[in-house]
């Protein structure tokens, strides 16, 4: 018997080997290609268990997927074998508020979970640019966290429990709804992260926190990116701690203004840093912010208002899709985009950024998370020029070096996927990276899970990725 | 040439098979014991990795130790071999304040630290009973977290990087001092928590938070400590966010008051709700505490003295050895001491406790954190009793096990050790244990590292731990 036809006695006609689909599923939005041999769209753990012991008995790769959102190729089958897309698996299983919990299959997509919560003052904290398409598996499994890190710690802080299909197709769960236990190994935080190459997530039991009652934010303009850095640094330094602290350079100010001429954002170098909490404590905070931005800031204003502030951030997210306003015959590739530092670096990051940009002739958007050392560089080319595709590798390439040269990180929300994996002997060294390979080879000895990510393979050469 | 020879080259004399230093380290602050062959007390990373790299050689087992007051045996060197006594490692390395970071050695006692942030106005919020003498190292290999776990997390929480030691002697660094990394397996979190078995952290980078600038403490007392649990319920689904959350039952609050008559608490049993932030915010969320609890609540107080404060906090701290004040016969013996369950589940939690405590005609104390769910049951006894003695491990075995039926852990912050190894299976589970033995055969080939701990060994059974 072929494989569809074992994997259609699973989930009947939700297995497919068409060309079409397998087309649909062969890339996420980074630049990351692969095609699968199967797609097969599961329901239930009980199919997900199935499918994996079969790839199992079959020697066949599984890579999970959730929406497609990933920017390394995460959900990408780099070596064929079967894609699950966990789409809908979108049940949100329980509201345990009172357990501060809820229950949700990998599917769920992050906004829709966070506007079920919202009517009981609840919220779930990670909230990444693409929150309203990305879906909690993936956000899982990569660790993800966006722009309220800063003060609420990444998805790590918010999973209680985990069920997870392990590389036999057996079914485990890492935790329990207990707020705190000190009981073995942290299987939670090993699966959280692991981008789908030591199981895969089919249930998650996700803690939740109570919406704060009070949001202000204040908008710094600074005369440069770095003098912007340096402000940062200082705020933190001082004991503040905003619920968001986001830079957005001068081009990216422009590009915002530009899909918005009505949004209030000042000229220059932007810090926006939001601060949450009670009406009295958020008044105290902004203040506090804006004594220590006054002296280098060349304008400091402070909104508070729901919708205005709402505005912002709504345009904040979509600035990684809106850049090709700028000049229409840009697109923005995601490449070095998410690189992060310790926080003393950060203007030291942002001076060779834009040597780099400079260097490479390549415009440079930058922004991001700015208070977790986090910056997102958004370059544009032209893609139907070949020499601009080489000085693009060659910016990325840069941008990576500097990172860890700076002491930090190539990935401090994305992931590593395929896109990065080249990095991660320089990055992590060889000792931890055999500590990893060690574990994967635990987990998943025949190496089904998901191959070819995060630098694990002993082989672990990047893919060749494919451009466009 | 003998072990303790070799172990002499490295060490010179910081090494020793005296039978009077082996028994010295035979214990630690629980009923388990276990004399090691050869107790060593490094200074550095390079001896501590030559110390593991010889006891590879040799096949001996490795174990360990900070200050020795862990209460589940972690630090017993139950099978023999070489006791690393830690705590001469006690340098503060750096104070990297302008990335919220510090760099300590694991034998820096956790109070020391908060002596050296405190000038500069920050801390670090773990914060168990034993501050005043626990060790960094041993409260990362255990997770340990204490009062303000609550708002602020476990120690999970604010590690950034970690120096291990492998079981192989090799030396590896698992994080950076980047605050955000998405970049491959979370070895930082798989390394807190495993209490020695997986290697030896000879240094880590903690991560500070600021000192908040108010305090307040609403003390509440009702008519039950099961009443009393369902207030905590209550105020944690009412969305308000404490910084320690304690109770201490009616037999708690009687000791506390032996030990010093002068102490503000009512009568019955009470919670301890602490509020940090700005001064604005404190005021503002005792006032909604008090009013969540008022209706069910015999009485609602307030203090913000500081001075006040210290003093309940500092009776609080050592309530765990003042149990004897209440009947100078008895001793408290540490067991069935630190059980934790969903928050709901706190009362019957709390019900079940006083159920155990009669039918085993064995007086309880309940106190602990209870914002967490976890409550530490202080059972004393007459230890020239042997029919005490039976009924203690009869109260302490039905005290686990009906955590675990309520969806908890058997515990929440204190360590699995040997001395609850037995509870490991049922209560994670035959799979995630097998994924915690995989893990451990990967990292730990030999079985060198702290064997018998944690239900690792496959012939888990506890050991017999010794009665006094």
């Amino acid at each position: 018997m072929d494989i569809i036809d074992k994997l259609r006695d699973i989930v009947g006609e939700r297995a497919t080997a068409s060309p079409a689909e397998r087309l649909c599923y062969s890339s996420d939005a980074s630049m990351v290609s692969g095609t699968p041999d199967y797609v097969v769209r599961p329901l239930s753990t009980a199919e997900v268990s199935d499918v994996v012991g079969l790839a199992a008995a079959e020697g066949v790769p599984v890579t999970a997927r959730g929406a497609g959102t990933g920017l390394a190729g995460g959900a990408v089958a780099l070596r064929g074998g079967i894609v699950l897309d966990l789409s809908g698996m979108d049940r949100i299983v329980e509201m345990d508020l009172a357990n501060l919990a809820v229950v949700v299959e990998p599917g769920v997509v992050q906004a829709r979970l966070n506007e079920r919560l919202r009517p009981h003052g609840f919220f779930f904290p990670p909230d990444p640019g693409s929150a309203n398409f990305c879906t909690l598996g993936g956000l899982i499994a990569n660790n993800g966290s966006g722009m309220r890190s800063v003060k609420y710690g990444t998805t790590r802080n918010y999973v209680l429990d985990l069920e997870v299909v392990l590389a036999d197709g057996s079914v485990v769960r890492t935790g329990s709804r207990t707020l705190k236990a000190a009981a073995g190994y942290d299987l939670t935080r090993l699966f959280i992260g692991s981008e789908g190459t030591l199981g895969v997530i089919t249930q998650a039991v996700l803690r939740v926190a109570p919406l704060p009652k009070a949001r202000r934010l204040v908008i710094a303009s600074f005369s440069s990116a770095e003098e912007a850095g340096r402000a940062v640094a200082a705020t933190f330094a001082s004991g503040i701690v905003p619920s968001a602290c986001e830079i957005l350079d001068r081009t990216t100010v422009a590009v915002l203004r530009r899909c918005d001429p009505g949004l209030r954002l000042p000229d220059g170098d932007v810090l926006l840093f939001e601060v949450d909490g009670s009406e009295g404590a958020v008044v105290e905070a902004a203040e506090e912010i804006a004594a220590v931005c006054s002296p280098t800031a060349s304008s400091v204003m402070t909104a508070s208002g729901e919708k205005e502030m709402e505005e912002i951030w709504a345009a904040r997210r979509l600035v990684g899709a809106a850049v090709s306003r700028l000049d229409p015959t840009k697109s923005r590739i995601y490449v070095g985009e998410d690189v992060g530092v310790p926080i003393k670096e950060i203007p030291a990051l942002i001076r060779e950024v834009a040597e780099i940009s400079e260097r490479f002739r390549l415009p440079a958007m930058k922004y991001g998370h700015i208070g977790d050392g986090n910056l997102h560089v958004a370059l544009f080319i032209d893609v139907l020029d070949a020499r601009e595709w080489a000085r693009l590798e060659g910016a990325a390439d840069a941008i990576h070096r500097a990172a860890i040269r700076l002491g930090g990180t190539v990935s401090s929300e994305h992931g590593i996927g395929a896109a990065r994996a080249e990095y991660m002997m320089e990055q992590v060294g060889s000792g931890a990276l055999s500590v990893m390979r060690a574990i994967k080879r635990a987990l998943d000895p025949k190496g089904i899970m998901n191959p070819g990510k995060l630098g694990l393979d002993d082989d672990h050469g990047p893919p060749s990725g494919g451009e466009g």
